[in-house]
């Protein structure tokens, strides 16, 4: 049953990308350019998302805070790397009556700053882990809903140690647990390295990422996490007092993954009939259409013994509609939803349940008494071939290469180029200027070879794409 | 167990009330002046309400969105009693090099409207229920932390409907759930009514209130519906498609709690031990405090045979400190966890616990064998006994009077007034400037009587106090 309100993927990708969006209600512009409305499928899909990551974190001793919108510019302007780095994309807001300028945060690790001084005395008072799920902001040129908006929503992780070694250990720790909701939950392959210098965060010492490889070729940063150093304690003298009594700077670390996800999920698993999503992430997991007369009391009683458990352990809509077959699968599978039983004469008369898979629209027929157990190696298997899916289509559309034609060539393509190179911010300027690709992530300490721009001789392996 | 660091009610209620906030750890000041960090406490309960109106919301099938911050001013320009009223209150924000001046959201009625007007063809597409759980924005000139603040979290719902009788049954609905839950859950008792002309939402046909009474005598404000009628729609030419084809204007409403209300569950429930809290809103339900030597095996199994069903059921927290007992429970008390429990040496021995409630310090050793119902029974009453207490407070502090000399002496003794009163913008206003008590809200069609003021004949009674 093919949507034809969605735009056909192969050929043109960024409307195929918007249609989705609408007909599968996840957002809506915002009446200010730059903004999205998130509809109630959009939000609910990224409030799965938080209740996944903040399960993790508290399992690790994350607790949540709130911190204000609004910051100071005196304060916001002590670090001077990330204001360099930050100052042209923030708002800016004022009181009406008052001459006092507010920053608008574009990010935390100031806000926190103001909180850890109240917050930390002694040694004792850390490790400190504290997370908040919040609106940011920062202006934007060239936007698309989710991927790039004046207006996001996000966590961002910050963490206080009293030694190096606990805070680059903490910096790992967040990454991993994004690695396990990446590959586990939203079923999304990555490449997991560090960032280089001229593409890590501003302020940061190192900035680790997991980048997603799109079907249009270009790469997505999924979530990144940050060592600060004490590059922040030291601009805003966070000192805590040592086991000897005197006073130290603290080590910092920050991380965070935003509504930005919701785009590589879209772009990772849908299709040409639309949304596709993750089985945990899906704010309808399970869509029932009944056909024959609902009021009969046959289909009645089945009907509510099929639904009864299910409505227990998973999201079930029942489409009591008066509209087609066609339309009421199609209205589940247009938004996502991975399985749509189908209840009909049929069905209720041979006490059966036809199962419809969303991604393969594989049609299944099962007798009540083993739909239960079908129903959960169906859910397993969905994921499992959605992640393998999309494993198999990065694998093959990253290359490695040896040489600049090559890599010329492959970024042309369309793919994500693998290749020995030399660390160095001049000759990664060059070639972003030549071929609009950025370095993506380093894998270190690799066998030694020779740089594919430079010819030098290297253990860096960089990944690099065209990036959204 | 007293702790020193908060002031007496008694004496300052405004410094006892600014010392429970810090010993419990909710808030600290934000670096711009009217905001507030809300600390893992603080946040904690705030997500604990959030999650029982939520509940209820799903309930009547209300979907959360998510709608931008940022406003067009042209937009917020078009309701013009909206704008009278919010206009001083509200931040501006810009781009740097724009010359755009963006509304920061003070409510979202106009957000909505941009919405709903993409969302609303016909009849078929109402009701429509939406609301957003989100931070907005009000320039304040005297803040006080919870109570009032420049930037704020609450919940909106709006609501679109196609007739007047619907859209009016929505908004006592929604009054209805805020009811539910301060009764319920919060334990706040209140005064429900009908706001005057002058004291209702700008924008709003009707608004409705729900009133409570601080211990100080002042009124607070918990959370307000309102009806809006076409008003919002006729501004933003919000119209839908009727069952005889043509085109009438939606009816609207909107409610909100936000907050403010962790300010009115303070000073209601609080003393000068510190935090009180209900049972279902406390972060922490249950504190364990373990008095004998932690690594003694009997004293491991035991404390774990009390606690493993304990866990799956409450919020619980064994405290492991190497503090004083004294240190250890009241920690607990301060930051208002509803029970302590004690587990000592003679309590492993005779296979007992002893339960100390947070609001009476009464203390009570029970056997493991009835533990778990006489917990249960404790919860009750504790919440039974919270919403009592404050119940009969109100009671006593509500004076009914029959003329202006009562009125005086009753608002300078700190009471809240109920009074007959002739509606009128001018004497209301009167009233204020000479008493600085304002209408909180009218309980409308009593039996006929004189107004306490002008001596007219109503039917209104009307509810007075000095507010926060």
């Amino acid at each position: 049953m093919k949507n034809n309100q969605i735009i056909s993927q192969n050929n043109n990708f960024a409307g195929w990308y918007t249609s989705v969006i609408k007909e599968a209600k996840l957002a809506m512009y915002g009446s200010v350019k730059g903004t999205i409305c998130f509809m109630p499928n959009g939000w609910a899909i990224w409030q799965n998302i938080v209740k996944i990551i903040d399960d993790e974190f508290q399992k690790i001793g994350v607790k949540n805070v709130q911190l204000p919108v609004f910051m100071k510019q005196s304060d916001f302007l002590k670090e001077k790397e990330h204001v360099k780095n930050f100052s042209p994309e923030t708002f800016v807001a004022k009181a009406p009556n008052s001459s006092e300028v507010l920053i608008v945060r574009p990010t935390s690790e100031i806000a926190f700053c103001h909180c850890f001084k109240q917050l930390v005395g002694s040694y004792n008072d850390l490790p400190l882990l504290l997370n908040q799920w919040c609106n940011t902001f920062r202006v934007e040129k060239n936007t698309r809903p989710f991927l790039r908006t004046s207006e996001f929503y996000w966590q961002e992780l910050h963490t206080l140690h009293s030694d190096e070694q606990q805070a680059r250990s903490q910096a790992l720790k967040s990454l991993e647990i994004y690695k396990k909701v990446l590959k586990d939950k939203l079923l999304i392959p990555f490449i997991a390295g560090r960032k280089t210098d001229g593409e890590k965060f501003a302020g940061a010492v190192d900035s680790y990422t997991l980048e997603a490889l799109m079907p249009d070729g270009q790469a997505l940063q999924c979530s990144t996490s940050h060592y600060l150093g004490q590059n922040f304690a030291k601009a805003y003298n966070l000192k805590f007092q040592t086991k000897n009594n005197d006073y130290q700077y603290c080590y910092q670390t920050s991380a965070g993954l935003s509504t930005r996800i919701i785009g590589a999920l879209i772009m990772t698993h849908s299709d040409d009939n639309g949304l596709v999503l993750p089985f945990s992430i899906a704010p309808i997991q399970i869509g029932i259409v009944v056909l024959n007369d609902k009021t009969d009391k046959n289909t009645k009683n089945y009907v509510k013994k099929v639904c009864q458990n299910l409505i227990k352990k998973y999201r079930v809509v029942i489409d009591n509609n008066n509209k087609s077959i066609g339309y009421k699968i199609n209205n589940f599978q247009v938004q996502g939803t991975p399985f749509v039983l189908v209840i009909g004469a049929n069905e209720v008369m041979n006490k059966q349940v036809t199962i419809i898979r969303r991604d393969s629209n594989e049609k299944k027929v099962v007798t009540a008494a083993k739909f239960a157990p079908c129903l959960k190696k169906c859910i397993e298997h969905y994921d499992l071939d959605l992640y393998n899916k999309a494993k198999l289509r990065m694998s093959v559309n990253i290359v490695q290469v040896k040489n600049f034609q090559e890599f010329k060539q492959a970024i042309n393509a369309k793919k994500m180029v693998k290749a020995y190179f030399k660390l160095s911010s001049v000759n990664e300027q060059k070639i972003k200027e030549m071929t609009g690709a950025t370095t993506r992530c380093i894998i270190e300490n690799q066998p030694a070879n020779k740089c594919f721009y430079s010819g030098q001789e290297t253990t860096d392996v960089v990944y690099f794409a065209r990036a959204y």
